[in-house]
């Protein structure tokens, strides 16, 4: 199933997987290549779990084991075997709201209090779970899931095998206004969102609707938790964004960018492809592709590392100076 | 319609409106007066658009163009014109709740899954979306818009015109507590908010009550995504507020202030009429009116500007002191 | 009620609580011993209150007072006698859906168009409000509050006498992948979450489950809104996570820990008992118990105080280097 090399007796019967200090008997367990590598590979000779899975070239082991290049790949396996995802009994609830002009695939599933609105299209093995909302002319595709409470507002796309996590918001207004003496009036947010396939959105993350056009999450991108994208961003393929990050207005993300937690951006800037931000950051202005910056304003990350070094010296440095003026005035 | 000066061809005919770089034949387009202007005006000289909405002042083009003061204020009108709100086929949708002891003008539209309890008052043409909550004795106004999952709790009022985006909050409980014998026992908050006229407030914001009396956000202030307003604030009229701030119990802005994305303050200070605080900053204590400030704590933006800049030079600095130390001790 | 000591007219007859500035002839009134204390003790002296809630050691008042060790704990009593907690006029709300294979005690209430799933179990005297979610087998204790819009998802765990607010989310998915061939694959999150008992949680928080086992929030800990608790953290008993705060996967805080507005951990660290980390702080590495730490990275207070005054005088201190230079230079 995992395409690895087994190496012990290969008939145990597994009952679970779980991590290697918990693992009951006749459960699978795991090695991980992380950084608690070395703890782990200790507990591994005292677990009690039946087999173990291991990165190809640990050392030989007290348990029968699955050899793997990416002994995560292999976790993956294991979790989705003893934890198949639970359907439940019905398609479309009977308390759900699903309008007569809305078209929604055979098998796809609408729980209860969901709302799909008219023009709404729901593709083939899409779940649309309890209260959630699918507005006006939105579409989620095939095999998408949207979790209680998130809102798909109208006109949005969502493509397929995506995740919305609960109370996730995709179109809500873009924050522009006019002044028209000392008066904000509201821009028309006549836009969307489009969300590409295999894109993951947390919970109660907001992505704006663009004022015109499309508000873009490229194919693949992952995004944690309480992040908000505004209006006009473009978001690359395969970006990881993870939890509280701010995305300004019209920001451009290329492809494989990665934005640790908190990060913020200012409007316009573009953040070159595989280019990492470190957490925290302000991005500032334009960022190159593959580079790793962090700090605000935005910098290569080993000057930031050398410039916070150097600030715990500072207020010994304020003295140094003053011992240096008085030491040239003595000497005047 | 806009009150502009036409030039060139007044009997255009146009069907929609979009980019400049957009914009298909047919189409009315835009040159904005912000900083891509100059961009925005070469795209012009190749625009497929039938017409041009451009600031009073731009050269001549090689399109029929409306000329106004506020270039922006004709494509708000523009964009009004072309998409035109869409109004459901229902006013009280049969799968909405609405208590019979609420009190609904005749208007009023309240969409599918949308609780109203008792006591609750909506105004003539408002809207209460699809899941959307109005809770006891709370009070929208007319032609107010509650999104599908806003929340407006019990006692909390919303004035005319306003926008509450999708998940936002308004009136959940304040942060109180007061320690007894080392437990947190909960402070019960009985206050309520008000939301004045002509508020926006963004997806996923939340509003806490106050502990007692009222927690206010003026009348026109303009609330962008994920902003967090703690119990007891008060937001004066006009006031603009960008995107993950923080807002903590009982400050005081006054009128006319912006506080860029994601910035904090500390609870009980007072921000003065029209200052602004940059991106990222953290309000320590009270700001003077009209001022521009940024930074941790809250200075003058310029000194801030002049610190960051110092910043980078501080690793070097550190050598360059211990370089005059040496030099100083060579020559005793 | 109080068990405080009574001075003056025992036989005052009161009809609600308000602060002393805006106490109206006949109200309750109460002198806080915070930091306003000396500016509430003269307004005591005019207030038109009819009584006082006063600390043990005020001065003499020219009305009747109720002395008490702790004013804010009479405060809290007196709330909590003038503003009872309002229940609806109803147990499960013919709008509400209830699995028949859940399991909701006799007396506990369900709001309309709230969702209890299969295997969900509601203990006496809960309220699952409105629009609020308890997912498959998730489990929602005696006495606890879930407020409109909140998502219990499936298989979490909350406790006795806790309050989770409007539309948080407990239960979302951690955000854990691995990279197999340059894309992002899910690693599946089988774990839970666990809120224990006497826990408030604020809106629009998000908890996510555990990647396997249990994210656990600890009894008593309160939590502000829009605080992010990523997959695997493990939160203390008695914990105050104020608004804004992320803390990133398999995070220990240890009991009594304070984190102030914004702060935010890396992963994998552990803060001791009773420590406390300052506004906007990063969590870099472990904390000592009992510490007082921020900035970031994360150090003493004292030492960050410190660093944060000298930096104002960084620009100067280049320019003073500069003289110090060309003096050394001139003496040559």
């Amino acid at each position: 199933m995992t395409g690895g090399r087994v190496c012990g007796d290969e008939n145990v019967v597994l009952s679970n997987v779980a991590p290697v200090d918990k693992a009951l008997p006749g459960e699978l367990t795991f090695l991980s290549g992380a950084k608690n590598y070395a703890t782990h590979l200790e507990s591994a000779k005292t677990t009690r779990a039946a087999a173990l899975i291991a990165p190809e070239d640990a050392p030989e082991l007290p348990l029968p084991s699955l050899r793997l290049k990416n002994p995560y790949m292999g976790l993956v396996k294991a979790l989705q075997f003893f934890f198949p995802e639970e359907k439940p009994g019905y398609l479309i609830h009977p308390a759900a709201f699903v309008s007569e002009d809305a078209d929604v695939a055979e098998d796809a599933i609408v729980g209860p209090m969901a709302v799909v609105e008219a023009g709404a299209c729901i593709g083939s093995g899409a779940r649309i779970c309890s209260q959630a909302f699918v507005g006006r002319g939105a579409r989620v595709g095939r095999n998408s899931l949207i979790h209680p409470g998130a809102r798909i507002l109208h006109g949005c796309e969502v493509g397929e095998n995506c995740i919305i996590h609960a109370n996730a918001v995709i179109g809500s207004d873009g924050f522009g206004f006019t002044l028209d003496n000392g008066v904000h009036i509201k821009v028309p947010q006549v836009g969307n969102v489009v969300v590409e396939d295999n894109v993951e959105i947390g919970a109660c993350v907001t992505v704006d609707r663009a004022t015109m056009e499309t508000t873009r999450i490229g194919e693949g991108s992952k995004i944690d938790n309480m992040v908000h994208i505004a209006h006009n961003v473009q978001i690359g393929k395969k970006c990881v964004i993870v939890a509280q990050v701010g995305i300004s207005g019209s920001t451009i993300l290329e492809d494989y960018v990665t934005l640790a937690g908190q990060v913020g951006t200012v409007g316009h800037v573009r953040v070159g492809k595989g280019a990492t931000v470190a957490a925290r950051g302000v991005v500032t202005g334009d960022v190159e592709p593959g580079s790793f910056v962090s700090g605000f304003p935005i910098k290569p990350h080993s000057e930031e590392r050398k410039i916070l070094a150097a600030l715990r010296k500072l207020p010994d440095l304020l003295k140094k100076v003053r011992d240096l003026e008085k030491q040239l005035e003595t000497k005047e």
